[in-house]
Order: C-alpha cells, then structure tokens, then sequence
C-alpha cells in the first residue's frame, strides 16, 4: 500500500474482473458454452451487469479473456521448478503425469467449451489461436526441460511433444466419465516408453 | 428387389434417415453443436419438418442416432482387415496411421460437438456413453489386432491403449488449425517408440 487515493479503487476493480473470470470458468465447465454470456457470468459472479460490460464489453472479450486466465493457471500448476525433480526414472513419472495433469481437470474442461465452440466460429478461432499456441510452448518447454534437464538427449524434444498429445488425448477421455484407473494403466506404459526412447 | 409392394417406401424411408443423419453430422461438423436442430437438419436435407420428427421426435434422439453412426463410419473406415497388413515393423506405422485417421476429420469434428454438449448435459451424457464404450472397444481390438495378430505379445493391449489416446489428443489438436506436419512427426516418433514397446 502506498497511500495512492486511487489505490484501493484500483484493487477494487481488479478483484471485480478476477471475480468475473473465475465465473466464467466455473460456468464453462459446469454449464457449458451456451451459459456462459456476460449477463450470466455477471450474476454468478455477484457482479453489477454495467461493471461486467465495463470490464468485458462483449462475450468474446470475456470468453478471451477467460481462456487467458485458464492457460495461465495450467502452465503456472505444471511449472514447479525443475531443479527440485529427482535424477533418474523417477524424474520421468513425475513430468508425465505434470503434463496429464494440466489437461485433467476444471480448466481443461472450460478450455474444451471454448475449442469446440472455436471449431465451428472463426472470429473466435482467429482470436484464440495466438493464445494456444503460447500456452502450447509453455508446456511443451516445461515437459522438455523435465525429461531432458540438461538438453543434450535428441529424442527428448518429439517425446515431449507426443506426451502432451496423449495427455490431451487422456483429458478429452475424462470429460465424459471418471477413467483414472484405466487412465493410471495408460500414463505407467506411457512413462515405460519414455524411458526407453530416452535410452535410459 | 423382391417385388413386395412395401419395399419402395421401406428405401425412401431409409434413405431419408440416412440423409438426415449425414446432414446432422455435416451441421455438427461446420456450424457446431447450436445449429444441429431437427429443423435445421431437415432443412439442410431438403426433408419436411414433419418427416423429420417423424424419424426423429426430439433433437436427442437425432443427435444419439448421428453419432451412432460416426462411430460406425469412424470404426468401418479403420477396420481394413488385419489379414492385408504386411508383416514386420510397416504393420505398425500402418496401424497407428489407421488409430489416428479415426480421430481426424469430419467425424471426428462432429463426435467432439457431441462430447463438448454432453460435458455439461447429464441425460445426453448417459444416453452417449454406451455409445462412447462400445466405440472405445472397437478400436481397441483394431488396433490390438493390428499390433498384435498373434495375441501373444503382453505389452500390446496397452500400448494400443495409449495408441488410442495419443491418437485422440492428435485430434483434437487438428480441430483448431492445420497442424498435420507436427502429427506426422509425433506419429513418426510414436511408431518407433510401439517398435521399442512390441520388442520389435
């Protein structure tokens, strides 16, 4: 706090937008794409129509925006520092399951809405791509330097990229019923396949 | 043609189920979950309204059937006979190319508006997930047929598995922008590390 007169307004209005984005994912991955509107959003979040509008002058704004939010918070859950793995096998069963985990889960499932929305709108694609494609390098750097701290093992950077594609693929699967047993079995071959193309 | 009086109108009414359900699958896959209507299907099949409730009395109805057959197209498309494929390690490149092919493409941009409306619908949801699990078994013995035509090898029916949901994250992936070179290259990556996992 500095004293500002303009500061606690300031924190006001960020809380009140970090409010409103909460509300979107919520929406988004319990109701779906059609509940998610600006008139919804704001009324789950407790939040004047007019402050909303403020904030988030159109549901693309907002749904943007949400997906922002939502792409920050997966990579900042996965980001836990790399020096603190452990040498060895171990340290490719904890980066696997890091890189399942971002896309099992509340965010993933909101981001879903949004992708498949995407897929038929190209406003919405077009604004979104930019997005995805940074999200898609923050995870696949983090899965690299997981499996490959020091850079040096060639096929580390196509596992990578085809580890984030299962996890993918393992979270589309666990929108539409709870599969972790059968998803467990599924990441224990995974990460006994990484290690042989590791060469470990 | 047997002659039977009935036939005639048995065909015509075959057919225009089946063109309803084509267009479902082509609204589903270009214009998205909103648009797939029974009255915008019908309209799109050049079909009456009346017809079309006839065959399909609500929009559950319609879209359970339509992803019926999805899930058909997408297993008779991949179930080449397992006979034809070559010995040796092309058998598996073939086989995951097939395990990918099912989850890229217009089927697929359908089955995932399906998926994304049913996240968040509990009836359609149950109403999709026998679908959903005997589509799943139909892969998987495709595809572990495929890898494994003898039965015998014990690392086989996971790694059809993770095939299977490596092939379903590629997929998604495809839904949102032209990525068919960086597939090719974790496809590429994938085969050689099944190779490894076969023993081969």
């Amino acid at each position: 706090m500095t004293g500002s007169p303009r500061e606690p307004q300031q924190d006001r209005s960020r809380l009140t937008r970090e409010r409103l984005l909460t509300s979107t994912i919520d929406i988004l991955s319990g109701q779906g794409w059609a509940a998610a509107t600006v008139a919804r959003v704001a009324e789950e979040a407790g939040v004047s129509r007019g402050a909303a509008q403020h904030h988030f002058p159109t549901r693309e704004v907002l749904i943007t925006a949400a997906l922002e939010q939502m792409f920050t918070d997966l990579t900042a859950s996965a980001a836990q520092d790399v020096a603190d793995l452990p040498a060895g096998p171990e340290r490719i069963g904890i980066v696997v399951a890091r890189a399942v985990e971002i896309y099992v889960g509340r965010n993933f499932r909101a981001a879903l809405q949004v992708w498949a929305a995407a897929a038929s709108d190209e406003v919405l694609r077009e604004q979104i791509l930019p997005l995805e494609a940074k999200f898609a390098r923050a995870a696949h750097e983090m899965t690299l330097a997981g499996l490959d701290p020091d850079g040096r093992n060639p096929n580390a950077y196509r596992l990578a990229q085809a580890t984030l594609d299962l996890a993918r693929g393992l979270g589309l699967a666990a929108t539409l019923s709870d599969d972790s047993r059968r998803r467990a079995q599924v990441v224990a071959t995974w990460v006994e396949q990484v290690e042989l193309g590791l060469g470990g």
